[in-house]
């Protein structure tokens, strides 16, 4: 526990890179501490990537459900997907609603941006809210298969509190849309 | 896009160690999808994780500001830490907020369990609500640097939308919150 404004920082040593995956990019570095100690730190390097809290009607959200072998199972969640290199958050926001869940959105708006998990990732999401959706054609990626399903917001907060919903871009965009509907 | 119903999982044929770290393992699966064909899978095994709304008054909460290296910047989150072997999560959260904000709750609440990044992670994280605060001297890791505020509710919710706070977890407990103080 330190005092306000204290530095927290750590600066990089040396750096290596263990694997270069598809996904994702592993990291080790030696790290020098605030207090002039050395730590190991082992980094997942992510591209990062979009969600979707996409309206099809006044009140109904898109989910998709979808088997995540990381999680060893199928798994209920808003669209999402990687960023592309270089790729702007909001186009890919687009392109992964449309590939997914077969709809073009005319309205996007930025809602969060977070860390999924900043003990170990640097897998930063950017969350957006869709609206006026027009449909087009879906085109999944080979290796994936899902199923989409528009369902009453209402029921995806039963969902949630029957831990039916457990992922967390899925939570905060459910969270969020509650609290501004009762706004 | 399948039908409601199909089959979605994926089966492992071959997996593989690439990397056993101090936080995470990395394992590379070859798996058969639901179509026949075969597919890679990269996956960071993690033990799973809690974190804790920790209210050390009635309309206050605990938040801590961490330099997080895999992130590249300090950020405010609420207190949190990984499983050990076999631990409980519910005293490994009475645990976490003992030794990052010296608390021990008498009342543990256990909110939701989500996957904070399943597209890649098996990591798993229990949130719980805390109350009932008790003063017990903290005492973090070697190599972590912390400090720890109470801050209103209403102010946090400021930071975020000021974008001040972006970790996943933290913004899902103060929505819940918010959502809890609204009902």
């Amino acid at each position: 526990m330190g005092e306000d404004g204290m530095k927290l920082g750590e600066d990089t040593l040396r750096i290596s890179t263990i694997y270069e995956g598809r996904i994702f990019r592993v990291e080790q570095a030696i790290v020098s501490l605030p207090d002039g100690n050395q730590a190991y730190r082992d980094v997942v390097k992510h591209p990062g990537a979009v969600a979707v809290l996409a309206w099809p009607s006044p009140d109904s959200i898109i989910l998709v459900r979808q088997f995540r072998y990381a999680t060893g199972e199928e798994l209920w969640e808003i669209p999402a997907g990687k960023l592309e290199p270089g790729e702007d958050p909001a186009s890919c926001a687009a392109r992964e609603l449309s590939e997914e869940a077969g709809f073009r959105p005319q309205l996007l708006k930025h809602i969060y941006s977070f860390y999924t998990s900043p003990g170990f990732s640097s897998e930063l999401l950017y969350l957006y809210e869709a609206k006026n959706l027009i449909s087009s054609p879906s085109c999944t990626d080979d290796d994936e298969f899902l199923e989409v399903t528009a369902i009453p917001l209402q029921e995806a907060m039963c969902w949630l509190s029957q831990k039916r919903i457990k992922d967390a871009k899925t939570i905060i965009a459910l969270l969020w849309a509650c609290q501004q509907q009762m706004a």
